[in-house]
């Protein structure tokens, strides 16, 4: 259909608002701790790793597992998909917020 | 916690992708038709009235049932609410799109 909304072509898969959290921090700190993500986006450790889940089938994210002295440590990495992903996903809220802000002031 | 990051700040009553372009199409034109939302949408109307219905219970959106000619019509408009949730939800994503933004230039 050619006379769809812009929101029609916003990825659920990177649009949902925990893991476009992910995609964010992520982007920001290139490579994170969970244990970050966790207190950064408030989330209990299922949440979150269900949520990495979902991005890393997806191919956006890169999960390594190692050890920071003694502890386990997972340390999440945005794969060059992941990080077009988010830019397409940003240039498409621009366009949104282009057309709301049209309505306000309109 | 005062470290969360901005994306804890979205609703997820706003944020979903459906839901957001309920409130963008029917703040663009004031005053919709389920059948408009629709197709611009790309949605059963099942799923389209469930949307809807999370957005009445959150008091964003007003639901009128009516008819045009013979044919049964339902019409959307936004509540004072529902403008300011979509103000709130767009300014937030302001905030997003500007950290994103720093990254990718840094």
């Amino acid at each position: 259909m050619t006379d769809a909304h812009p929101v029609t072509g916003l990825d659920d898969v990177v649009h949902q608002r925990v893991r476009l959290g992910i995609l964010t921090i992520t982007h920001e700190a290139r490579r994170v701790e969970f244990g970050y993500l966790r207190t950064q986006l408030q989330l209990t450790a299922g949440n979150l790793s269900q949520h990495l889940g979902v991005l890393e089938t997806a191919g956006l994210v890169e999960i390594e597992k190692g050890y920071e002295g003694k502890r386990g440590r997972t340390w999440i990495t945005l794969t060059p998909a992941g990080n077009a992903a988010l830019a397409e996903e940003i240039g498409r809220l621009k366009l949104l917020i282009a057309r709301v802000e049209e309505g306000f002031t309109a």
